[in-house]
């Protein structure tokens, strides 16, 4: 069978631990991770095409125009986006796509993209989510209450993916992302035409020989 | 979380390999193989409770007045069935459950127990499936022909599967299948509410302690 790869949207509340699992399953796998495109200005050592692809805003808005954004936002004057074209490209040729994005963008690209792979990843507890968001460090009080009232109802938001993955250890987050995709390959949905074409093919000559 | 577990249904056309497979998984993995009750009598050695339930015809037909099987069907005089009550007992102690079951069969128990994960083994090519049917030995041509072309309409039911498994070898073909029942247990339909629920127990100590 000739198989697309599967977009695979790893999204949660902040300080859910989304980065690091990403991190570890991209050690693990060949998944491609998805390069955003942005209008803010490249920070030291930051490549084009490799950390962001660098765009005008001019040029931003264009695409924006022609539809070639699987989801975009405009935070603090700057344009964030991920590109469709680069996703589906590398989907078409087999590869999986992985795409590490918050859940308002997650839901945006849901909606372009229905077929994508969507994860939730969840804390192991309120506890624990609110000793990470401590960790991080540099917070008053006051904006760690906002932040950690914000994550607590951001988890909401669950009802809306088709996964999701309590973050209790990176090691078993990721191998659990891992049976997802493999999961996900032997959905019916996703491969019934392939099953089928496969059967046909061969009648004529399996019946009538 | 307090996980139920999963009713695995195994099917798919004969010379598939289903059997194989089950065999092999239940080496790998604790689940609980659900056993049939029939109204044929025990065979040298088969023993009630493990092989089958052995049951009277009177005590089966009451059980199915009391909608007690996820299955049953009358083969050549004989019923055989499925007991829904030991299944559910099972699942609901948090235990996997596997059942390997011809097509009909699974299809009934698809409308009793529509959130099982059922899975329809393929086999690799219908050249093998033939070689394979061939090697039971025993077959005239007519019957070899009538045996494959009743496997190759009913790879036509794929579609009514969650998941399509190719035996292609039977590690892969395990690999597969433990792959999708963890990745069952991540599915937000299954575990939204437990999600929801232990985010509710902890709103007031976290957040206003």
């Amino acid at each position: 069978m000739n198989e697309k790869g599967v977009l695979v949207v790893l999204s949660g509340p902040s300080g859910a631990g989304k980065g690091t699992i990403c991190k570890a399953l991209l050690e693990k796998e060949d998944f491609w991770l998805s390069v955003s495109a942005t209008t803010r200005s490249p920070r030291n050592g930051e490549i084009d095409g490799k950390n962001y692809f660098f765009l005008t805003k001019d040029k931003f808005e264009e695409e924006i125009a022609n539809n070639r954004f699987l989801e975009y936002a405009e935070v603090y004057g700057n344009y964030y986006g991920t590109p469709k074209e680069h996703v589906m490209e590398v989907i078409d040729s087999g590869r999986d796509v992985i795409l590490e994005i918050d859940i308002q963008g997650a839901l945006k690209v849901k909606e372009n993209y229905p077929g994508g792979v969507f994860i939730f990843i969840l804390p192991p507890s309120m506890e624990e989510l609110r000793n990470r968001i401590i960790g991080r460090g540099s917070e008053t009080p006051e904006s760690l209450m906002i932040r950690f009232k914000s994550a607590y109802h951001e988890i909401n938001y669950v009802s809306k993916y088709n996964y999701a993955v309590v973050n209790d250890t990176v090691e078993n987050a990721v191998k659990k992302i891992q049976s997802i995709v493999a999961a996900e390959k032997c959905r019916v949905d996703r491969i019934k035409e392939e099953i089928l074409d496969s059967k046909e093919g061969l009648i004529h000559e399996q019946l009538y020989d």
